[in-house]
């Protein structure tokens, strides 16, 4: 509709999460009629994270150097590893503050039918690091979802000859949740995992 | 909080018109993450655009040849001009295929407060224009908000001693909308604008 090169902008915005051909059309008119910096901007900040951006060769997570810098860090507790599905969680886990290992991020879950298996996980790797680097305690902190909990669970098994500790983060009801709103499923887990007081 | 290149990723991505920090980060790790192709993609899209998308020389609209489409075919009625505000309203005209005569694009309204004038819309050009081109009619289709009203006003008073037909597009209840629902400004429109039957 509109001149190719803005056809095929927008036709490229639409690559981006949860923007359809609407959004992507307003964004691409927006840049072009009032935010040439900002697309340029972009432009640059896409080409480098593009060639640069890479894994950390110990976590797995997203990042342009060698090693992350959480794994870098000589002020972690290296001998407990939090496993996680993606970047987005280890930043999650940070912000809460309350966690001072390292972490490995799978980069996704177990899904057979995407042909997302062990190997695709790195779970081979994940292994190796915890046998020979003193990891004395992990913590699965995967997703609440079905295929989460599957993750977990083969994870679990992958450590069970290792005789070291290996537990998931609690469900149950978020802080601030009204007992009315919350689902049946996470009530059952609440009840279930109950302390004593 | 992620490593420098993934963090400008994330921050020039909010650059885009309606998206804060959580889509922003969303964004940059889905393409790190899933979608390198599209994101080398949007990159040169976005390059090339910037290096070459400009305004039509005749209705101000943006394409990369130095003549729209619009501007250039000559099976359009040369003889009646239709003013919008933006290149999407030029699509949104030429997708209802009522109209076969040319455009000319405001790229904006008159809002003085932002230190839009008559120059940055321009008028002096459309004055041109109109005068020396045989425009029998012109049809003002700014916005139907207080600016476009504005700014269509100011229009019709500029071409007032052209002695041509200037004509604003009607107001009232849209298609398949429902008097109920619709707001008493536009009501009072449609009950002006009536038609006799």
């Amino acid at each position: 509709m509109f001149s190719p090169l803005i056809d095929e902008l927008i036709e490229s915005l639409r690559c981006l999460p949860g923007v359809g051909p609407k959004s992507a059309q307003k964004m691409a008119l927006y840049l072009l009629e009032r935010e040439h910096k900002g697309a340029d901007r972009l432009a640059g900040a896409l080409r480098s994270a593009l060639d640069k951006v890479g894994r950390c060769s110990s976590c797995r997570t997203l990042t342009e150097e060698p090693e992350c810098s959480i794994c870098r860090s000589e002020k972690r507790n290296n001998g407990v590893m939090c496993i996680v599905e993606t970047p987005a969680d280890v930043i999650a886990i940070e912000s809460s503050g309350c966690f001072s290992g390292r972490y490995f991020v799978l980069m996704g879950h177990l899904s057979p039918i995407d042909g997302i298996g062990p190997d695709e996980l790195g779970l081979d790797k994940l292994k190796n690091i915890v046998e020979y680097n003193n990891i004395t305690e992990v913590i699965i902190a995967t997703n609440s979802t079905v295929e989460g909990e599957a993750t977990s669970y083969f994870i679990a098994e992958l450590l069970k000859d290792l005789h070291i500790d290996v537990s998931r983060i609690a469900h149950g009801v978020p802080m601030g949740g009204e007992l009315e709103y919350v689902d049946g499923n996470t009530l059952a887990l609440a009840l279930d995992g109950r302390k004593k007081l």
